[in-house]
């Protein structure tokens, strides 16, 4: 019985309306012992004056020191425990791809490689192959090999050696051992049921992996098909059955589209721009209690090393959040699913800036919405896993616990 | 499944160093209502300024309002849930001695006590017996004692009445009830097992003790024996083996080597002055990964109630940070394991101030080292458990978690 436990028979109905807006990477830190963060540096006074008023804090996505991955740390922030909501490699990499998963597939990671004539995988990339060399071998393999056993193999091209693929199928187990040996010079491992529950589909996988050697046998470097991160479709409860929301996604990218999907959220259509997801979001405001916005730039600028384009994607956010207000949601969170400082180009496991404006809200009086202004309010350094019962308790959906 | 269980997969390589310094007994409170605690009357400029670059917070040791003894506590800081991982009172006892336990033993603390001709236990002290009185005493019954039923068994004294008993065998429980009465004018308990695999421990005890009585028939005050938390060496893993960290310990006092010693640190060599600690961090710096440096001044000067021993003690360990930041440690983290406020004379429950100083760090912008300055931290309060995990983090130690 964890506090998460508790919320579905607290759940009481409302009218209210919930933004939460996911600002991807948003916390850093600085380029030099004394630097301003990304957040520090931005000009955000819409954000600013909002922080006055609204409940403010700092949120660790899975635990203090862990740096989370997308999938993880977005489950967190839609308030199911990253833990014990475990989402496998494959599963990722097919949502990533926006593969249409459904509850009965398996999915895995796919890698073409070089494997030489004594059976050892000489280069695990297969030289990097070009993406366009990559979907011709998929759409070959894909032509030639549709099912196993009565299960469906569907397979589909990644970015250069990459690729996911699919087995649809009744009963089927992701527990298989991965076949990538992981290094060059080892020959591929055999695929390998980890649980004896798994035996029926590591039958089948072998049996594909069989079939699919011919297939790749006249391919100069892409002549083996490596898999690993094999991953059952998660069961995970949806957020209507959970929380009682009708909840929609505005996102840009495939990953958090899916993401979203995986959680039940309806994906809204949209386009590639800020603008294009407000649009989106003006246009549904009626049909959904629930809105996850996505915005990708601040973290990819982070990815990059960018600190000054991450300053200007935090600038074009705040700019339009007067435009956002406009809609009048009962909550507004702005937060992130994880930080992403330039200065490391890559995630990291810096707590996030977190905002949560309500009519409902005690206003913490921080002046600017930076980490530090975060860390003074009233919510301190939390579990993200608290945002969703924070965001329904102020959207009045949540009743009494007790007498 | 709790979140330290993650760390062991994310592990990766890094060459980085880590430098924990515990100040023991550290946080205070103020004399009076209105009084200054030790940190905030302590003149720290060094530590002030780097409070302004570093993640600060206050550590519960254990949970908030427990006071914590030095085992839980320091387990808590080196990484291990210390309701998990307990530590037996006899266990302590002889690491605090300096006795060299092994993974085979069962230690005891022991008393000398006065019984009269009923049996009964009139001194518990036995007169707070003379420290060398109770070293003649050990050794005569250690001459007259080495084995029973080919369990090792040796004695060994601590100050005034106290002792501590190591039964060294195969296959030995801790589990059995304690023999001191706990009280004069009861007689002493006799052995017995609290778990049917501890009969056979329960038989060795109880002959020793029976074989004990006429050795101590001519001692005036000390003629009886009573024991109490029996432990058995825990079953700890190491440092190594659960944070990948070659760890060094540089303590002054056998209690702490000795817990540093269970989690498989490297026990150095060292002085009484914090210079000599300094200078053996110095010496072995290029060989281990992690270093734990102990300062028990502080502590020491709380149990006494000297305040100004304890704001003097904080001002030296201060003057020598220059010294130790000379060396660039990755990791440099200043805390303690529990707060011992000179007000109180004893270890307290209030939550440590804890500052932890990396190229990695979101500078919080705090001007001095205090515990209120530790209270605006971004790391807020949080339990001393999560320190390890931030150190891996910022040690570049740690992998993403999920994809």
């Amino acid at each position: 019985m964890c506090e998460a436990d508790l919320i579905p028979d607290l759940l009481t109905q409302a009218e209210s309306k919930i933004v939460l807006l996911v600002i991807d990477g948003l916390g850093g830190i600085g380029m030099g012992p004394e630097g301003k963060t990304e957040l520090e540096q931005a000009s955000t006074p819409h954000l600013d004056r909002l922080c006055e008023v609204a409940t403010v804090g700092l949120t660790d996505p899975v635990a203090p020191g862990i740096t989370p991955g997308s999938g993880p740390s977005h489950l967190s922030l839609f308030g199911y425990d990253p833990i014990r909501y475990d989402i496998g490699r494959g599963v990722l990499e097919a949502l990533g791809i926006d593969f249409p998963l459904t509850e009965r597939d398996v999915a895995a990671r796919g890698n073409f490689a070089t494997l030489d004539s004594r059976g050892i995988v000489t280069d695990r990339r297969a030289g990097r192959l070009p993406t366009p060399e990559n979907a011709r071998i998929c759409a070959k393999v894909g032509e030639s090999i549709n099912t196993i056993d009565g299960v469906e193999v569907i397979i589909r091209p990644g970015k250069e050696h990459r690729c996911v693929v699919v087995f649809r199928g009744d009963g089927l187990s992701g527990a298989l051992a991965d076949t990538d040996p992981q290094k060059d010079g080892l020959a591929p491992k055999p695929v390998a049921a980890l649980e004896p529950a798994a035996e029926g589909t590591a039958t089948v996988v072998a049996k594909y992996l069989e079939r699919v050697q011919p297939v790749l046998a006249g391919e100069e470097r892409a002549n083996v098909l490596l898999l690993r991160g094999f991953a059952k479709y998660p069961d995970i409860p949806s957020m209507e059955t959970r929380f009682g929301l009708r909840s929609a996604a505005i996102a840009g990218y495939p990953m958090y589209r899916g993401l979203a999907r995986l959680v039940g959220m309806t994906v809204l259509e949209t386009g590639d721009t800020i603008d294009d997801q407000l649009e989106t979001l003006e246009r549904h405001f009626a049909d959904f209690d629930f809105f996850y916005v996505h915005v990708k730039k601040t973290d990819k600028a982070g990815e990059d090393g960018d600190f000054e384009g991450k300053v200007r994607a935090i600038e074009e956010v705040d700019e339009r959040v007067p435009r956002l207000l406009k809609l009048e949601p009962d909550v507004f969170v702005v937060t992130s699913d994880h930080s992403t400082p330039a200065a490391l180009r890559s995630h990291s496991w810096h707590p996030n800036p977190f905002l949560l404006y309500a009519k409902t809200c005690r206003g913490d009086r921080v002046s600017h919405f930076t980490e530090v202004g975060c860390a003074r309010g009233s919510l301190g350094t939390f579990p993200a896993l608290h945002a969703m019962p924070l965001m329904l308790a102020h959207a009045l959906r949540l009743k009494k616990y007790g007498a």
